[in-house]
């Protein structure tokens, strides 16, 4: 069995078309299947760093501000996202985190609908937390209320009382794909915005938010767009919604005239709205060099790739693992599938644990999810079959040695 | 004339301790007094990054938070900024912009007083435009209204409708010093919370956030710390009021278990309830190699040494400069004087464009100010010296090509 799989694998490897893009990564002999938490290093982007740090931050200093390209990097660089999730250019900004870019969004959301009869904030019951707990403070600051809601459970939740709903387009734990355009659609019909996390989504598979009429949108960069660490996250904000948009950060590089310093605030026209404060260049920065590989690559190629991955690696685990070892939370289906495959199993810790000793790199979620995500752009078959073989390795290793009523408990 | 004060710059400059310093940053023979904007390159931090760059991220990867330095560096940071405000650890989180810690420190503050009696959120009128622009968001979110008013007149403005002060401790424009402890002092009479924006003055001059018994502060990094362009800043919330601080960014890293990943929100303990989003490790840890630069440097020795430059430039200004030409807008008092000059005067964009060509680099804040900004690590008594001859010469050409009835309109 194994041969054959291995065989299967470096026939997919050598009709990759986008196997030459792993060579644009610092990558060593590891399987990274981490790349849905932290992006790999493009290694070009150290490089261009120093060029940042050395030359426009050391030997030009204030003129990179007035001179070079750093004022404008939040809306460039979003320019630069744009295509990636399906967006027209000018409505994409860089910068702030993730959480802070939810809490523009919502309490944007909300003040676009305008309506104090629509008192709820429906948000993804299995979001990842800081959805949550950010909606909720927005809610909290705008007179409303938050209500958690399961995705599949949308359409009932709907209704004259509802404001905004945040949703996630992949769930960071199932690694389940949520129907953008359905459910964009039924906020709409219940009058309503939707705001959309793409965390999980951006760079692994299309997007298309103009496409399918979404109202706002947030982003991180250190997953599939490889920014680094703690990279600065984006705002997506609909043409049609900027004039409206009321954000409750009113940072002064979001001003109309920013250097003229006026005591009153006017905001600026387009997406330029979503900034804040001073933007963070050198993270910025390096984001923008991060985003070069994606140069002539196609998402809709990098989704099919996604999902061969992701159908090969569940092949590879039905035949490595022991019978029962594993239960698989990432949908089967291909239309609610995202870029990554959560395993759930007895002693969840000491499995990853093991697999990362032995050169397979994925993450643990407590108490037991093993999550494995696969980057299009530098993971290939080999190394699905390989992480997949080492799981069925360590899995029965773990097993022979689990006392007999904890092994029975798993199905 | 200029012999005896180019005596005297060399005199002061072999008596001044911090003389060695200089060395440590990458500067080049401009004189450059932009520091108040954009503080210079530490030597020591290109290497330093390469090595976050490479073998942290790209080698490391997603190890590097769980194993390395990463995930604690907010608050070990924080311990690092803290004794050069006069704050003991545990009390300042480093993350986001000033802009986004205004709002966290507003709205954190109107809460602790918990009493909707107190209707005003006083502010500084002549603030950086950001603190007023996020003012007045956090105002309107936590139904509150903005009172602007001038430091000056604080005593007569407080009463028993204050809820919130938020002050600059240095003014942005003129470098006017704010007297900390007895404004401090006044706020907590009339029963209110004071907010102190630290930008133009940490690492400027002593600050005693502790012995004041300030409420809460923000600051930015890239100016007198030298951080690096759009740096993260940070948050100072004392002790006393942490327990209560109610953050309006609940992000999930501020919660006393973020990987727990429950739905329900429960924040931390101690400074870390400052944090929102993932930390943005690059410029962040940029910013702590920075701070080495203040090994062993007490800030009592470089409020000195501002002093002494700032009253040399203004020595070497009368001398050099043609009367009636500039007016000084930075009070000569020390008491209340940053570490920046500003000089007002006709014709001031083409001045400085002047000043910059000649490798005198300082800034310009629209019509008419011309800002000189010391940084005491790294100005020295020439540079001052010889910003104030070349200014002179300019100045000279300028009027020499004005037409009469400007120069005219000049006192």
């Amino acid at each position: 069995m194994s041969e054959s799989l291995a065989a299967k694998a470096a026939a997919l490897d050598a009709a990759d078309e986008l196997a030459g893009a792993r060579g644009l990564f610092a990558l060593d002999d590891a399987v990274y299947l981490d790349g849905n938490s932290l992006g790999a290093l493009p290694a070009h982007v150290p490089d261009r760093i120093a060029d940042v740090v050395r030359r426009q931050w050391g030997q030009l200093r204030i003129r990179s501000w007035t001179e070079g390209d750093w004022w404008t990097a939040p809306e460039r660089i979003g320019d630069r996202i744009a295509p990636l999730v399906g967006a027209a250019p000018g409505q994409i900004v860089v910068g702030d985190s993730t959480s802070v870019n939810v809490f523009k969004a919502v309490v944007g959301a909300v003040r676009l609908t305008a309506d104090p009869a629509r008192t709820d904030v429906l948000v993804d019951a299995t979001t990842f937390p800081t959805d949550g707990y950010i909606a909720e403070s927005a809610a909290r600051m705008t007179g409303r209320r938050i209500v958690p809601v399961a995705p599949g459970e949308l359409a009932g939740a709907l209704g004259p009382a509802t404001a905004a709903v945040l949703l996630n387009h992949v769930d960071y734990r199932s690694g389940r794909l949520h129907d953008l355009p359905s459910l964009t659609a039924a906020v709409h019909e219940a009058g309503a915005l939707a705001v959309w996390d793409l965390c999980h989504s951006a760079g692994a598979l299309p997007v298309g938010l103009d496409a399918h009429g979404v109202d706002l949108a947030v982003g991180c960069t250190y997953k599939y767009l490889n920014g680094g660490p703690g990279a600065p996250a984006y705002l997506y904000v609909a043409h049609r919604h900027q004039a409206a948009f009321d954000t409750p950060l009113p940072g002064w590089t979001s001003h109309r005239d920013p250097f003229a310093m006026t005591p009153g605030y006017a905001a600026a026209d387009g997406a330029v709205r979503g900034r804040v404060g001073t933007p963070d260049i050198l993270s910025m920065l390096a984001l923008e060099a991060a985003l070069d590989v994606w140069d002539g690559v196609s998402v809709d190629t990098v989704r099919a790739k996604s999902l061969a991955l992701t159908d090969f690696f569940l092949e590879c685990v039905a035949a490595y693992v022991p019978a029962g070892a594993v239960t698989s939370l990432t949908p089967a289906a291909h239309a609610e599938r995202g870029s990554q495959v959560a395993l759930s199993c007895a002693d969840a810790p000491r499995v990853m644990d093991e697999l990362i000793a032995r050169g397979v790199i994925g993450d643990l979620r407590r108490p037991d999810v093993l999550r494995f995500g696969f980057t299009p752009l530098y993971v290939g078959f080999a190394d699905a079959e390989r992480a997949a073989r080492v799981l069925g390795e360590v899995l029965s290793e773990v097993r022979a040695e689990m006392p007999a009523e904890v092994a029975a408990e798993r199905p």
